[in-house]
């Protein structure tokens, strides 16, 4: 598709009513391309008597652009404009998820089985023993998507409602990866206490609780604080959804040029969300050196009191190994900065640190960006895995095997594999759910039989 | 379906290997038949060397019952027991809901679309104007189902996880009545306050809150806190949602004996959730001179607080043209106490407070039990037009709209329409939406261009 020319690029369909006569179509698209405008599709919507609808896509560089691009279409003679539609925008109209009865309704004696009268024996079986709650509701295959918005994607603090798309989109990674309800919970607070508190409240609902694009160091508190309260695992994805498939890429890139990261000094640069996770699993893993900077003050505390040295950005650069950086600001490591033999992650989206083609010219032994470097690599089958187990929490261990996991599912020569390689998502799954009962946090399934 | 032979039987399917030859399977059906078990379906499930495996359906009064015809199929010569099944409870395995994706994913340029980075235009589209919310997200078309499990059905303060299979229940009826996302929302509290806030918190995730099985007088709190403090409609339904399906009976019932409600006494016995809310329709259809009992003192003070007049049960059935009871309390009702000519609704289930054939004999002239009377009358049309009307609340001429809606569509004779009369409930949507218009609570669309 000609939307992965560029991610830049805005794409419109324009709807227009084009005379029914030779050479109108060739004028169009001439016109089109005289302002810069490239066409994609063309498609017949409706044969008039007089004119014909056509829906044209084309793609400009913004709405500016765009502006100009209908201006010199509607100085075109034959041709009437009826309509502008964004493809992506009209991809989300309607919301991304539905809630879908899994039982079929043949009747009012379905009726009478799925609610009153028939319901109240399940609700009985379940009061009896609450752990039935497993096999005879959602409960069990659900997980709460929550977020206050105070951190989404690159934007920030645009609120919760704004997230929703976000929220949606992983429900939809969720179901078509691995069969998990993703269940959007936005929260309008930006108290970590309160989210705290609303959060274990209804906490039941859930299987598993992932909290989503929650700002630093709120994140970290609230996320403490409920995998302390409560007997369901609680995530937050930006940490350790990051974190594992930063250290799945960790672990290809020192396999290719021959490094141990146990033994290597690395080096984190910003700790935020992601940062801070990064060095958590890094630690866990065994990196016996790990420096660390940030301009937030706070952020170099919270580093400490997890274990790693507070560092400059300079230092980090002259004494690591290997380095990570997840700032958001795109540049920031000079090429100068570089040395020879370095690992250099830069993951920041869409403009990295550095680029990987200038870092590797500097010597680096080996260079990426985060293009490839998705949390929908490790999230899905995480969740499923501690689902599965009916795990507790979601431990280092586990995180550990789901990085095992991505990495060896990665093609020779890559960092990790593609986001919709279904097998990579099952297997990370069951290497999640061996680790929870290795570990002790899983739950033995109760009895399948049902004879109550 | 032999289920709907009593509602109080067990339906339990017992899986046997049966020797394969003749005469096995008679020597069973007698064995059972013996107890006094009736048979329903047989399947065949697997065809072995020896024994064939079968899935035999059985209707047993209780679980006592099941044991004695278990028993006796134990003593049958050639026929093993391999595992007991009970149908209802299996129906409900696995919970009855998922949240599916609505998208198309078709490689990774879907989810460039769908998630990072396609989404962040989404995002930054509501963040500017968020009542694009309704246009690009799925709150617009989702209900929350809250409930913290205080009055379930008719079984108490069982709590929110074994209410659990009911929410689920409703969530199934709302994806299949009118295409609304019903999502469970477990509350784990006793105390109106934390409910109030907890909703209020994560209510922009809705569309609508649907307020399930809480106890009163707290429903009450709950619902007029929320009411006031939220841009979106809440409704408790067993208060409103029994009301409007009640006023719909009466009005047919009215019909049929020549009644005008509005000049008639109305005693309502049981002024628990439901009675309150027949209470509320009442007054505001114009009902002028309403009568109320209950033994708990603080229910008959919020009686008078809505402009009813405390009564005791003997005051009402002798000054009251029609009677409407939901006290859960079979039998209260005696046929001495019917006057000659009343309308009798007894609504408690499954023991109505006197059983229509006993008043009728006593006297009344029209008399039914609550078994047609089911909210699910009336709920998915109330939300779906609320939602449709983007309404802030859902006022008394949009459940009286829903009321005489539902009455017009009940069969000549009937009280109330079937469950499953799917035009009944989008006509339903469309009266409520209507009247959501006319009373100005209604919000006009969004443009639905989007040229943003």
């Amino acid at each position: 598709m000609q939307i992965e020319k560029g991610t830049d690029k805005l794409v419109k369909t324009v709807r227009l009513m084009i005379k029914d006569a030779p050479g109108y179509l060739g004028k169009l698209a001439t016109a089109i391309g005289s302002m810069g405008g490239n066409i994609g599709d063309v498609k017949i919507i409706r044969f008039g008597m007089e004119y014909n609808t056509r829906d044209i896509t084309v793609f400009v560089d913004d709405e500016e652009h765009l502006e100009r691009v209908l201006e010199a279409i509607g100085k075109v003679e034959g041709v009437i404009i009826s309509d502008v539609i964004d493809l992506v925008l009209e991809l989300h109209r309607g919301g991304k998820i539905r809630v879908k009865s899994t039982v079929t309704i043949e009747g009012v004696s379905s009726i009478r089985k799925i609610y009153t009268p028939g319901v109240a024996k399940v609700c009985k079986v379940i009061q009896n023993d609450p752990d039935k709650a497993y096999d005879f509701t959602s409960i069990g295959n659900s997980v709460a998507i929550a977020t206050n918005g105070s951190a989404i994607l690159g934007l920030g603090n645009i609120g919760a409602v704004p997230g929703m798309p976000v929220m949606e989109g992983k429900a939809v990674l969720f179901d078509y990866l691995v069969g998990i309800n993703g269940m959007p919970v936005l929260i309008e607070s930006d108290d970590p206490d309160e989210m705290i508190f609303v959060l274990s409240k209804i906490s039941s609902t859930f299987g598993a609780i992932k909290l989503e694009d929650i700002k630093a160091p709120d994140c970290f508190r609230i996320e403490d604080a409920l995998t302390e309260a409560l007997e369901i695992p609680v995530m937050h994805d930006d940490q350790h959804g990051t974190a594992v498939v930063v250290l799945a890429a960790l672990l290809n890139a020192s396999k290719y040029v021959g490094m141990m990261i146990k033994n290597d000094v690395v080096g984190v640069v910003g700790l935020g969300a992601a940062g801070i996770g990064i060095s958590k699993i890094l630690l866990a893993y065994g990196v016996k050196r790990l420096m660390g900077t940030d301009i937030n003050e706070r952020a170099m505390e919270i580093f400490r009191e997890r274990g790693g040295e507070p560092k400059n950005l300079e230092e980090i650069m002259r004494d690591s190994d290997i380095v990570i950086a997840t700032t958001g600001v795109g540049g920031l490591i000079k090429k100068e900065m570089i040395r020879k033999g370095q690992v250099i992650l830069a993951l920041s989206n869409p403009n990295p640190e550095i680029l990987p083609e200038e870092a590797k010219g500097a010597g680096a032994s080996f260079a990426a960006d985060g293009k490839g470097v998705n949390n929908a690599l490790a999230f899905p089958g995480i969740f499923r895995g501690a689902l599965d187990s009916r795990a507790r929490k979601i431990n280092n261990r586990m995180k550990l095997a789901a990085a095992r996991t991505i990495a060896n599912f990665a093609e020779p020569g890559e960092m990790v594999p593609g986001i919709l390689n279904m097998e990579m998502h099952a297997a990370v799954s069951k290497a999640v759910e061996r680790a929870a009962f290795e570990t002790g946090v899983a739950k033995p399934k109760s009895d399948v039989i049902s004879e109550d």
